[in-house]
């Protein structure tokens, strides 16, 4: 059973505090073990990649290849049946169509005085993504990361993808070549992201690393930053569900083991403004984990990690809600609209009854890799945004200098600059 | 004397890429040390920051006050000079006109299936700016890193500045006041940013915390991350500038050292298609040395660090200028708008012979905080967006429900997940 808290009760302040500051994550320091592992691979390329691979994932590269060739993912086309395929397609151009909206557009123009300022935006020439292996590989993340990687023009997506034992995902390899990936490499861990951020013989590198793994990976991410960019480390997942009585009890706990099945670390929090309609939910929930096949993960997240949350009424859910700060926020209750301007920390927010988050893991289009442990206090979702960037343009002639260069020189000396008064004062003394 | 390359040597490409390889960063590891102090203003808070600043800065905060009153403000503004407040102001109100226009806009649309789907964009609530104290705190900084969180609506800017044995630069305050900051404490170092992330009795925490400093600001940044968001980790300063030789020498030699003077591992670099001008630079960049006061520092920055790269024609130094991903571009050349379009990485373009960059350091309105070491492949300078987060918005009604839901079960079937087909097909089946 989750805890209970209501905010009329005099100890609630310290409660809710401490589920803002509960530690989900066990965090294993690897550090110096993928520092080895990346400068290995540094220092022998392929070989090291090999070897690894031979050790981590008892695959033989020489013999299976380091690259997934054209062929195998043609194969892979063929063992994927009609149905999931057609639901990928129609998520991956729900992703396409959504994610091209998000193109930022240059911005050129001239100021009052004649200057040239401007705005110009590109792709990133080459793009990483990481790829878990075995169980959490994950075809709808393929579509997450990829996509929005091709709406912005990004011109080589190169996936890496562990293969355990030789195993790796047919719905992988579809959805990687829907999103229009170009390489996809057999590597996994610490390894592959040293390869995708360096380079090796077979592989050329790439300029930034997307794409969830496991602590080792994080860790890599982390230790190559700054040779490549990285996206979020993420966290474990989240929702908020804030739920009047009106709502179906079992559609709302379905929502919160939904997200609770994903990981025991996961965590589900209701809001609601009657008692009665959570312990109705609580007991759904624990119907429903009667007959589902994670519900060893689902439960020990509810249990450990879940939350009922009374309040008197659902403006008084608000600050809780910004303070939370929750990767999904359901807003399942009679007029959503007139919370949703309150809203101000979220990840995705996924509006009325019919609006289950799960939605958005596969098919709504807008993106399922978001920012966990509050961290949507000061970050997005991913985005188109996260694929391109931005060169600034400043134009100037001798007009425009005369008008801001005395400015400048002032400043620069009153900074202690003289070089830069110089540089500026030499333009302007013709 | 810098080093000479010229691409049709044949020994260019090892030289070249020694050139990209280059360390230019002794990086210290002060990484227990900061955990330390961390760890220590969390579980001390004001105690914690008054010991550090006593030890640290030479400063007693018990008689001085964590906080810099606003008496202490209007003082300052009395002690700056008419022409240096003015020029502040001039550079202020460019940066917020530029900025402004940066200021991404809400997207709510419907889709051909009647499915709502939106982006939601909202400022960061509480933003810590850090500024280095002493020599290196720059009210130019202070400007570029706050106008901003300004213009984006961050309801607290809060700034921590370093008073090493109590001296507080006049120029930082009335700088600080013009961007709208709403909060400045006296500390510095781990603990400042330990207090920003954390908060103390006196200090409310923030989101996020920007801005530069030395070697243990950046160890603190880095650990506080995911607590609170951080922006870049900026390297030493650099400029590549391409240039003809209808250049005047001693302009393009005073942009080599404007930015040679920031810091002896700063880089500048000029490509040009004549031996004979390059020739002329570096005489030229010699003889300014002679008179400039910080001749040491940018003398040897040139020495180190500098470069003169012979081309036979610009078109050929244009994937030069992409791997070398500078942090200012200058084209000082005859049809600059012939280039513009071939260059993929840098974080700024300065537009022909009369835009020095030291005009974008100042007073030309688009931000000095600029990706450095080769960043500029994956990131971008400091803009309005570092200052906002996005949330998605998905709404269905039952029958948009309809129509997708299948998709997204077959998804979460075809992933094991069987808590979110329910969580969808609970709904459908009523």
């Amino acid at each position: 059973m989750a805890r209970r808290l209501n905010l009329e009760d005099s100890g609630f302040d310290a409660a809710f505090d401490a589920l803002l500051t509960m530690k989900r994550e066990v965090s294993q320091d690897v550090a110096d073990v993928v520092a080895e592992i990346i400068a290995d691979v540094q220092a022998r390329g392929d070989a090291a990649l090999i070897d690894y691979t031979k050790k981590f994932d008892r695959l033989d590269l020489g013999q299976a290849g380091l690259a997934v060739t054209a062929g195998e993912i043609d194969a892979a086309m063929g063992k994927v049946d009609a149905e999931t395929l057609d639901a990928l397609k129609l998520a991956h151009d729900r992703i396409q169509s959504h994610h091209a909206r998000q193109m930022p557009k240059d911005d050129f123009y001239e100021d009052a005085l004649g200057v040239g300022l401007g705005s110009r935006w590109t792709a990133i020439e080459a793009v990483g993504l990481y790829v878990p292996g075995g169980l959490a590989s994950y075809p709808s993340s393929v579509l997450m990361n990829a996509v929005p990687a091709q709406v912005a023009g990004v011109e080589r997506i190169v996936m890496a993808v562990p293969c355990p034992d030789g195993e790796l995902n047919p719905l992988v390899l579809v959805a990687a070549k829907l999103a229009g990936v170009s390489e996809i490499y057999r590597i996994g861990g610490a390894q592959a992201v040293a390869a995708l951020a360096f380079g090796t013989e077979t592989i050329a590198p790439v300029a930034k690393i997307v794409g969830p793994g496991n602590a080792y990976v994080a860790a890599a991410k982390k230790q190559v930053f700054g040779t490549v960019g990285i996206d979020m480390i993420a966290g474990p997942s989240e929702v908020l569900v804030l739920a009047d009585e009106n709502n179906n009890a079992d559609w709302i706990a379905a929502d919160l083991l939904a997200q609770a099945e994903h990981d025991a670390a996961a965590q589900s929090i209701l809001i609601t403004d009657r008692a009665e309609f959570a312990d109705a939910v609580e007991a759904a929930v624990e119907n429903q984990l009667k007959t589902l096949s994670r519900a060893g993960i689902a439960g020990a997240s509810w249990r450990d990690y879940g939350a009922t949350i009374i309040v008197p009424g659902f403006a008084d859910a608000m600050p809780l809600v910004n303070r939370l700060a929750p990767e999904h926020l359901e807003l399942a209750v009679d007029d959503p609209d007139a919370l949703l301007p309150l809203v101000r920390n979220a990840g995705a927010i996924f509006i009325g009854r019919h609006t289950p988050e799960v939605i958005g893991d596969y098919v709504g289009g807008s993106n399922h890799v978001l920012p966990t442990a509050r961290s949507a206090r000061f970050s997005s979702g991913l985005s188109v945004l996260d694929y391109v960037k931005r060169s600034s343009v400043l134009r100037l002639d001798a007009d425009q200098l005369a008008k801001l260069g005395p400015a400048a020189v002032a400043l620069a000396k009153a900074e202690g600059l003289d070089a830069h008064a110089r540089s500026v004062a030499i333009r302007m003394n013709r």
